[in-house]
C-alpha cells in the first residue's frame, strides 16, 4: 500500500489544494520508480497546468525532480560558473558564440544542452553538423574541459534529473508541455543538478517561442528566477523578442557558419546584439568583470570555440554539410518588409529537413531557411527574400508556401522592436 | 498519420474549445483501439472534468461509446421495455424487488448490472449471494428471459460500450470520476446501446451517494435526461436522499433477504415506499397502466422474482450464506436517533468484507450490517443500535469506530426529510 494513493494526490490538485511537501516528495519519487503510472501523472500535469502550484510547490517539485538523480559537483573546477538557458526560439544559435565568448572572459560554461523537436532547433543538433564533434562526453571529461578551457557543450547526462527526462516524454504526448510550474521544474531541476553557480535565463517571446505573450513569459521568468536564487544559483532573466527569427540563417549547419562569423567579428547585428548582452549578464552574476565586446573583437572568443570543438572531436575547419537542392522565394511586389515570421520560418526549415517530427528522427543538417532581408528593409519585385535548403527535393514544395507567407511586405516601415524586453532578477 | 493527433484534441479541450463531432468520434475510436494512449486519454478526461462539455459535446461523446460496440436489438420482445439505473447508495437493493414487481405488471425490465466497488455495493454480488445464481448469460438466453419472465438482471456482456469499459478502468486510476459529462456518458451509452424504450434514473444524494448535494446531482440527473430523450428512450430522473442506508440491512445477502421480504408484502417501510415510486415511474414511462402497490400486495411480484431467479440457475428456496462472527453494538446514552451516515455505515459493512477493495477480490456474501435503529427513533443505554458480520473476525474491530460513529444520538427529534427530493423529466 502507497504512503499516498495517487489518486489522493490527484483529487487534491484537481480541486485546487496545493499539495504538501510528502505528497510532492512522494508522486515525483514514485513516479520515477513507475510505481505511480503515466496515466496517473499525466492527469495530475493536466491538474496542475489548469489549476497551478503555489511558489512553495513548485520549489519542492523541483527539489524532488533534482532528488531523483545526481548532482554535479563542479568545486574541483576554479573558474567561476555561469550558464545560460533559452526557452528556444527560431534561429536562436545564441549558445553557439556565447559558450566560448564568456569562457574567453574568464568564466566556466557548463552548457548541457538538448535536441530539437517540433519548429525551433536543438543546439545539439546544430553542432553535430561539424564533422567528427560528439555530444556525449563523460562527467570527468566534462569537468577536465570546463577548467581547462573554460566552455563545454554537450549532452546532459542520463543521471540528472531522472524524473524530468520521464516527465517530460510524457508531457510532449498529452498536452500537457504548456503547464508553468512544469516548465520552470524541468529548466530548473537540471540547472541546479549540474551545478552552475550563476545562471542567465533567455526567456523568448513571440510567435517563434513557447511564450506568445509577455505576460505569461514575465510569469515565466520570475518563477524560474526565484527557484534559481532560492538554491544559491545568482539567476537572472532576460526576456526577448521572438517574433522575427534571430540572424539570417534558420538551421542546423546554416546556424554554425552563422556563429562562427559572429566570433570572427561579423555576423547580423542582433546575433551580435543579444550574444553580448547575455555575456554581460553571465559575467555580472559570476562576479567576473569584463568587456565581452571587448573580448569578442580581440578574436579570444574564436580560439576557446576551436579549442572546445576540438576537445570533443570536431574539426573545426572542416567544411560543414550543404543542402543538394535550393530554391529562390522572390518579392511578388515593391514595397518595405513589415515582418518576418518567426513561427512561419521555423516551420518550413522544419519542413526543409532541419527539425525532426519525432524524437528518433534524424535531422538533415544542410537543410534549412536563409533570410535575405529583414523587417525594414525595402524590396522591389523580383528581389529574393529567403532562400529554402532541403537534401530530398520533395520536401521544399511542402515548405514554400508557408515560407513565403511568413513574409509581409507593405507600404509602411514597421515600427521597430527592442530585442530585450525586460529583465528579471 | 492520424487524421487528429490526440495532442490537438487534448489542447482544444485544455484550453476551454468545444471539441467538434470529427474529433470526438476520432478520439473515441482510436482510443478503443489503442491508438490513443492511456496518458492521453487521462489528460483529456481532466481536461473535460475541469473544462466541462457542452450538451452537444456529451450527446456525441456518448454517441461514439455507444459505435463502439454493438447495440442490442429487443424488437422481438412483444411487451414494452422499462429499465432503471441507480447512481449507487449504501443499502440500495431497490433492483432487486422492483424488476420483478415491474414486470409483474406487464413491462419487460432488462437491468444490466455492475458489481461493486468501494462503499457501495454492487447488484450481481448481491445476487451471486443466492446458491446456484449465474450474472452471465447469452444474448440469446436474456431477450428469451426477457419475453418469458419480464425480469432479468444480468452482467452486462462485453460488446456492449466497450470504450466506457476501458475509460471507466482508467477514470478510476487517474481521480477522474467526477467528471459530469464522463459519468453521464458511461451510465447512458449503455443504456442506450442495451436497448430500453423507457429508463427510469434514480440520482442519489447525500453522505453515502457519488453526488453530496442536490445542485451537482440535478445537473448530472438533466444531462442524462437530455441524452436519454435525444436517443428515443423515455428518461425520467428521480433524485432520492442517500443521507441515511436504504432499509435495515447492508450486505449482499443480508439485502437479498430484506428485499424478499418487501417481494413478501414486508420490509422496512422506506425500501417499499422507492420501490413503488420508481416502479410507478417506470410503467407511466412505458405506457403500462397498472398499480405497482396492488401487484406488490397481490404477490405477484415474488411469483416473477422465482421465475427470474430459477431461470438463471438460483435457488430462491435455498438458505444464504451467513456470517460466522456477529458484534452488536449498543447505545452509551438514552436520546433520539439523530442520523445514521449512510456513508460510515457503507465503508464499515465494506471492512467487514461486504465490498471489494480491487476488482479482482471476491465478497464475502454474509458480512455486512444490521441497523436496529433508523433517525428519530427512541433509545435507552444498552439498547442495540447496529450488529456487525464478518467472516473474518479480524474484520470486525476494522469496522467498529466507523460504524459506531455513524449512529449520532441526540436530545431532539431531526427534522425528517423526504426520500424523493426531486424529479426530472
Amino acid at each position: 500500500m502507497s504512503e499516498f494513493a495517487a489518486v489522493d494526490v490527484i483529487r487534491a490538485k484537481r480541486d485546487g489544494a496545493a499539495l504538501s511537501d510528502a505528497q510532492i516528495d512522494w508522486v515525483v519519487d514514485a513516479y520515477t520508480r513507475g510505481e505511480v503510472a503515466d496515466e496517473q501523472m499525466s492527469a495530475l500535469a493536466m491538474a496542475i497546468l489548469l489549476r497551478g502550484m503555489t511558489p512553495a510547490e513548485i520549489a519542492r517539485w523541483t527539489a524532488a525532480m533534482i532528488a531523483s538523480g545526481e548532482r554535479l559537483d563542479l568545486s574541483a573546477v576554479t573558474r567561476p560558473t555561469a550558464d545560460k538557458h533559452s526557452t528556444g526560439g527560431v534561429g536562436d544559435k545564441i549558445t553557439l558564440p556565447l559558450t566560448p565568448l564568456v569562457a574567453a572572459c574568464g568564466a566556466a560554461v557548463p552548457q548541457l544542452s538538448g535536441r530539437g523537436l517540433g519548429h525551433t532547433g536543438g543546439t545539439l543538433d546544430k553542432l553535430e553538423s561539424i564533422p567528427g564533434w560528439r555530444a556525449s562526453i563523460s562527467n570527468d571529461e566534462f569537468k577536465r574541459q570546463l577548467q581547462d578551457i573554460g566552455a563545454v557543450i554537450c549532452a546532459a547526462g542520463d543521471g540528472l534529473a531522472p524524473a524530468d527526462r520521464k516527465l517530460y516524454a510524457l508531457r510532449d504526448v498529452t498536452g500537457t508541455v504548456e503547464a508553468i510550474p512544469l516548465i520552470a521544474s524541468s529548466i530548473m531541476s537540471k540547472k541546479i543538478a549540474e551545478g552552475t553557480g550563476a545562471l542567465v535565463l533567455d526567456v523568448k517571446v513571440g510567435s517563434g517561442a513557447f511564450m506568445k505573450d509577455l505576460e505569461t513569459a514575465r510569469e515565466l521568468a520570475r518563477t524560474m528566477v526565484r527557484l534559481g536564487q532560492d538554491s544559491g544559483v545568482n539567476t537572472i532573466a532576460l526576456l526577448t523578442d521572438m517574433s522575427t527569427p534571430l540572424g539570417l540563417a534558420v538551421g542546423n549547419a546554416l546556424e554554425v557558419t552563422e556563429s562562427v562569423e559572429v566570433l570572427a567579428g561579423g555576423g547580423p547585428s542582433d546575433v551580435v546584439e543579444l550574444t553580448v548582452a547575455l555575456a554581460r549578464e553571465m559575467l555580472t552574476a559570476a562576479g567576473i568583470d569584463a568587456d565581452p565586446a571587448k573580448v569578442l573583437e580581440s578574436g579570444a572568443a574564436m580560439d576557446t570555440w576551436r579549442a572546445m570543438i576540438s576537445a570533443q572531436g570536431g574539426d573545426p575547419d572542416a567544411p560543414l554539410p550543404v543542402a543538394r537542392e535550393n530554391e529562390v522565394l522572390r518579392a511578388a511586389t515593391d514595397g518595405i518588409v513589415s515582418s518576418v515570421d518567426a513561427y512561419g520560418i521555423g516551420v518550413a526549415a522544419w519542413r526543409l529537413g532541419a527539425g525532426r517530427a519525432r524524437k528518433e528522427d534524424p535531422v538533415s543538417f544542410g537543410a534549412g531557411v536563409l533570410l535575405k532581408v529583414k523587417p525594414g528593409d525595402e524590396v522591389r519585385a523580383g528581389d529574393v527574400l529567403l532562400e529554402l535548403r532541403a537534401d530530398d527535393p520533395l520536401r521544399i514544395p511542402a515548405a514554400r508556401a508557408t515560407a513565403a507567407e511568413a513574409v509581409v511586405i507593405g507600404a509602411e516601415r514597421p515600427t521597430s522592436t527592442n530585442l530585450v524586453l525586460d529583465r528579471i532578477a
